[in-house]
């Protein structure tokens, strides 16, 4: 069955006027679902976007491919209203896709280089936090670098304040301390991170790209891939500004995290094998 | 002949990974048409999409429906990539609509009240100017109004400068100089705009809506609409901050903005009815 695009009139299309969840799915069973849905949830009551039944979202559930897929759902504010201007009342447009996925295990048994953006995030607080369809951002700086060694790019604001990773959140331990980037002025409250926070009290916090190399330990991380361990930290132009050895701290903030997406099979077969001098 | 609408991998509905342009029509003519196609080419400048050929743009206008028109064009980057990483190189997809127009004339003639929103624009240089296709922002402030007597709103930047309106620029006349708001931030540079800082050599300025009540006169305008003169300002709670009377500097202003879009005649006609005190 075809699935169905988006009419040329669609507000998503025109102005990126909606919003979207990527959500792991395991055999038919989406892992944080709860937190997806309060997401979109949150992000229909700041758009003015009328929230999907729980029901129609979750009869698409019951079509899952079998094995690990990710469902990519994308809800716009639908057609029509005069320019800018929503319609009232809107008729939303939900649509989704299914895409077959395996993590990128290699990342979470070595993990990963990733270096610093040009770009710097606006500041919107109106929209910080939430997953909607404006990302040229995210476009912009993950077209900065195109070698595949580099796993992730971090972004700043403009007053130099960490945010987040193109399309993963940041977090860190620090005199013992999980810290993640506050998020009230831009970036994307992942799903794992609420989750996360909500289970580790991690601190939200405002600092630098210098006080980040201060860590002990550093993850980027989302709720469709997991966590990769940071080893690396250059900027923009190539200059390494930090390393991290891969320690005991950051495999069991990965096994916490991966627990919470159905991964600690998998990942503890990855350990097993290479990572065997390791404790947990 | 059904106008194809979007799949559903496209990057612009994805994530508003594209430029827009909407051209007035008349008869098979684009009006500041040169300005549309060099607008869309520093869009894809920045974003890294190849430009349409001028000649594809131009069969578009062969098919024009006759009569005031307005072309919509939609260019995104297409399919592919991988997640926000762009497809390299990318395979762009364009798009066009014809929608009928009418300019609202009794904005022209009686002016406009318009207001301050309370969304603040967030501030991102690399995509300021352009019209891409995150325009959340805009929605979002035009979304804050719904009484129709209010015919735009006026965008100010976290530092209370002022940018646009809603979906129009912004010019005004104090101490006898044209002025308009700087937009190395945030903001849409309209090709009528462009076009008018280029004929009149108008200031572009950063100023707030402090130094705006001091203006002699103040208008709201696009290449579409053409331009409104601002009768009266007031905050977002409907406390009036400025009026203006219609004066023979508002409509030299007019004048030489219609004439850049083909609406002298209708718009002298609008006059002579109304405002036969006033000279030109």
């Amino acid at each position: 069955m075809d699935v169905p695009g988006w009419p040329l009139d669609d507000r998503g299309a025109a102005y990126g006027d909606g919003l979207f969840e990527t959500v792991l799915v395991r055999d038919g069973q989406p892992q944080l679902w709860l937190a997806h849905v309060e997401r979109l949830a949150r992000g229909c009551a700041v758009l003015g976007i009328p929230v999907p039944e729980r029901a129609e979202l979750e009869r698409l559930l019951a079509a899952a491919p079998p094995g690990l897929q990710v469902l990519k759902l994308v809800l716009t504010r639908g057609s029509g209203g005069r320019g800018y201007r929503p319609p009232l009342p809107p008729t939303p447009r939900l649509r989704h896709q299914w895409l077959p996925f395996a993590p990128d295990t290699r990342n979470w048994v070595e993990g990963v280089r990733v270096r610093l953006c040009h770009l710097r995030l606006g500041s919107q607080p109106l929209l910080a936090g939430l997953k909607h369809l404006n990302r040229l951002e995210n476009v912009m700086a993950r077209a900065e670098w195109s070698d595949d060694a580099i796993a992730e790019g971090l972004l700043t604001d403009s007053d130099d304040r960490l945010v987040e990773a193109t399309a993963m959140n940041l977090f860190w331990q620090r005199d013992g301390r999980l810290q993640t980037p506050w998020l009230g002025r831009c970036g994307v409250a992942g799903t794992l991170r609420d989750t996360l926070i909500e289970r580790l009290g991690i601190d939200e916090v405002d600092v630098s790209v210098n006080e980040l190399r201060k860590a002990s330990a550093v993850w980027v991380g989302n709720s469709v891939q997991g966590i990769w361990p940071v080893r690396d930290l250059e900027d923009a132009e190539g200059v390494a500004l930090a390393n991290w050895s891969l320690n005991s701290v950051h495999r069991a903030f990965q096994a916490e995290a991966h627990a919470l997406l159905g991964f600690e099979t998998c990942f503890e077969a990855c350990f097993d094998t290479r990572f065997d001098n390791l404790g947990k």
